[in-house]
């Protein structure tokens, strides 16, 4: 339906994306925010036709697909708000001292747009990661222009969701080409986009072949540049012992729907279940498989996501003691097994997990291990053999988090979110949510996707030494008419 | 003198290293700013003995080393505050809200340390940017521990400073293995160290040859870790007209002193100066050489930087179209040519420079081109055609500055440091400081290795969810008895 890009033409593009951005860094962020709360306006304007296309291309549902809209408003209403107070600029100001033996300089220090940002959306969320999401609301944050290569697999919700952000740039008559929409299904024009001089950061949100390709193609430039990639993990979860006797069976029912949560199409979905095997553990399981074996298949977003699902959760299964505990047959009407997934939990020793990597690798999709150890010296090694993941989770009482000390640390040097007593499935978009861990869930665990401070993947600082008052940025200025907080010589406060 | 380590032992130290890092993260930022202050005193303790070694092993005068053991003790102790005031951690409150439809739970976020971090030293700063430097008191107030591996041009300074600070480790009773000093003047052993699946960060300030090395290195891994390598730049310097009108000898006089300051082995030393080609950059050509021809020689800091500075400068000369306007013939005593360096000025055309990319290269040494544009859109051009760098540096009045909007824009796309009329040179050390700029001046514009925001290299946030209080860590208990700066809900204070 929508033609790849010509490469030829992404010269010409990028061009018109940095003579954008030369206008747009220099707007003040109140424009910036106007820009991005006019978005939010014109995304609610779309209606129902942007829901429908996007049920069409997704098999999501609506009232998942109006939720997501909902949350890439809030984003960006959430992000212009942010930008506007202005955190996230970490300005520093350190004013002269004459008398000094070599006297000290003023010095102002702000955070400043990076330059344009190829971002490239997700395929599990249509809204909220991809064209109009959280990459590109910190990019026109931090005062970036933005290139959006649409997913090919919902490539009209992409041009609608497109035209909605070109509506808002004619309202407020921003600089053409600070937001640009190209369609490509090839990998060249990915990393055509990637290697071109004038794209100074990347933002990513899908697998770990995808993201981990545009990380080398970032660093393999002459001018390296920084790749933010969120690769998903398989957020592993520690079922402690006391707290398994009392509330084994509201948790098992609180998993299951986290595990079939949009079809298990979620980067925080839980993956990995890690007990001591004892009766409380089986009755976890067996509610568990109760639970499971009571809900439908669904449509998985596209043809590809599902045959990779089928065919990883085979591999999975196919390994040795390995064995699945339930498995939904329930099937939805029209069912089309190229299409829909039915979910699946396995079980394995800790032994068998240990001696198998295998096992410890996602499979995108409504599916879980549940990992039996012998000893809390098992659940440790199971834990240290783990690789980095956005989330970890802990379910267990006061008495078994005193007992846990060694597994809480070391799974806290494994992610960027700990979780006590939930599940990892829904991402609050707040200013202290970290969405981004250690290698490989994303490339960077300095850096979040989601929450405001998403923003600083997209910005640096800049240090102004010896200007006037009234040659500085507005926001170094003395006065702080913009009512930002800032440190000065030390002292933090709105001033 | 000293012995390279051997290859094989290095596995041991990186498993120490990890071992006392798993302690030391978990000691309350007091004692990592008590463990910081002890080095500093330690390092007061050497007294002359380190400052005659550090004389002898890199010929710096008795002055400057004094100065910049100085520094040192100030960078740690200054470092060490900020690591109590505690605004690198970038603390993130956000308040359950129960009544939300989909109920927001308690999410908390910090910043804590990244792991053990190997340091590489600089030749030119054999104790701030060394051994106990800037790097070093940046992992440290993080929380990780550190593996230096001694420059090899001053190996028993380095030696000199570790044993100062194992006193530190031995007197407060810190985790044997959290500093690690190593030898090793072969790049095999840097290799090894940055690629051991143990080693989290790197730091290193010296050549962009070995630091874009480490850079690869560190990308190629498995699991990919953070280089920041500062690899210097040229540091331009534009001369505006209307300022020369006026200033144009005192302009020069306090060049000439910032170029040959330090033997001109400063990666901030102003390397390009560009101005129009007028009679007042004429008369800034004719002070500058008065001065620079009144400059002895002076010895450079070892035999390889003094030849490299004469291959360098030779080869810059002899391009076509250079030509040397000032050349210092004034020798010290004991004139050594293979060691010492006379300063030189040379000069082109932006012409000349704009189609000779050699000319851009930084000559790590007393030398600077004198850029002569017939037109400030020559000089537009020029400072469009510049890499990134450091600094970049404006000379000039209001009313040049207003006539330089363009410029002003390029330069400031380039730099980490926007200067006005000053020198590049002398880099305070402040919590608004940059020394850190696009690529290739630093692997990544968005950190700085002077200032205390340079902690930020060596730490990575995590969320704690839905976790009572007294589970939290002291950073983020409701309490804040620690009395640092957080937001909570969105609202910075000291609460």
């Amino acid at each position: 339906m929508y033609q790849d890009i010509d490469l030829v033409e992404i010269d010409g593009l990028m061009q018109q994306s940095w003579k954008a951005f030369m206008q747009y860094r220099n707007m003040p962020i109140a424009m910036r925010a106007a820009f991005m709360k006019k978005i939010a306006e014109e995304l609610e304007h779309c209606g129902d036709a942007l829901i429908q296309t996007a049920m069409q291309e997704t098999n999501l549902p609506e009232a998942r697909l109006r939720n997501e809209r909902g949350r890439t408003i809030f984003q960006l209403n959430n992000y212009a708000d942010a930008c506007l107070r202005g955190e996230w600029m970490d300005i520093r100001i350190d004013t002269a001292i004459a008398e000094k033996k070599t006297p000290k300089p003023d010095i102002r220090k702000m955070q400043i747009p990076i330059g344009p940002v190829v971002v490239f959306g997700s395929s599990n969320f249509p809204f909220a990661y991809s064209t109009a999401g959280g990459d590109t609301a910190c990019a026109l944050a931090a005062g970036c222009s933005v290139i959006v290569k649409a997913h090919p697999a919902h490539a009209a919700t992409s041009q609608m969701v497109a035209d909605a952000i070109n509506k808002a740039v004619t309202a407020l008559q921003m600089p053409e080409g600070i937001f640009i929409h190209v369609h490509g299904a090839a990998s060249a024009i990915g990393e055509a986009l990637v290697k071109h001089p004038l794209t100074k950061a990347v933002g990513f949100t899908g697998s770990f072949v995808g993201g981990k390709q545009l990380f080398d193609w970032g660093n393999q430039r002459k001018e390296p540049i920084p790749v933010f990639a969120e690769m998903g993990s398989v957020n592993p979860v520690f079922l402690l012992s006391e707290k398994l006797k009392t509330d084994a069976v509201s948790i098992a029912k609180n998993y299951a729907a986290s595990i079939t949560l949009g079809v298990g199409q979620f980067c925080t979905n839980p993956g990995i279940l890690v007990g001591i095997n004892d009766n409380n553990l089986d009755i976890f399981c067996s509610v568990l498989k109760d639970e499971i074996e009571k809900i439908p298949s669904a449509k998985m977003l596209h043809n590809g996501i599902a045959k990779n699902f089928s065919a990883n959760k085979t591999k999975a299964l196919m390994q040795q003691h390995v064995e699945t505990i339930a498995a939904s047959t329930v099937h939805e009407q029209n069912f089309d097994e190229s299409l829909s997934a039915n979910a699946i939990i396995a079980t394995t020793t800790a032994d068998v997990f240990l001696q198998n990597p295998q096992l410890h690798q996602e499979v995108f999709g409504p599916y879980s291990l549940v990992v039996k150890c012998k000893t809390s010296l098992e659940m440790l090694q199971v834990a240290e053999a783990l690789e980095g993941q956005l989330t970890c989770t802990i379910i267990g009482t006061d008495e078994d988090i005193a007992a846990s000390k060694m597994l809480i640390e070391i799974i806290s040097l494994k992610c960027g979110r700990l979780v006590l007593n939930g599940v990892p499935t829904g991402v609050e978009v707040c200013l202290a949510m970290q969405h981004g861990g250690p290698f490989p869930s994303t490339t960077d665990s300095r850096f979040t996707s989601v929450g405001a401070d998403g923003i600083k993947r997209f910005a640096r600082p800049i240090a102004f030494q010896n200007w006037p008052n009234h040659l500085l940025p507005d926001e170094l200025k003395d006065e702080n008419h913009l009512q930002i907080w800032r440190t000065i010589n030390d002292i933090p406060g709105k001033h």
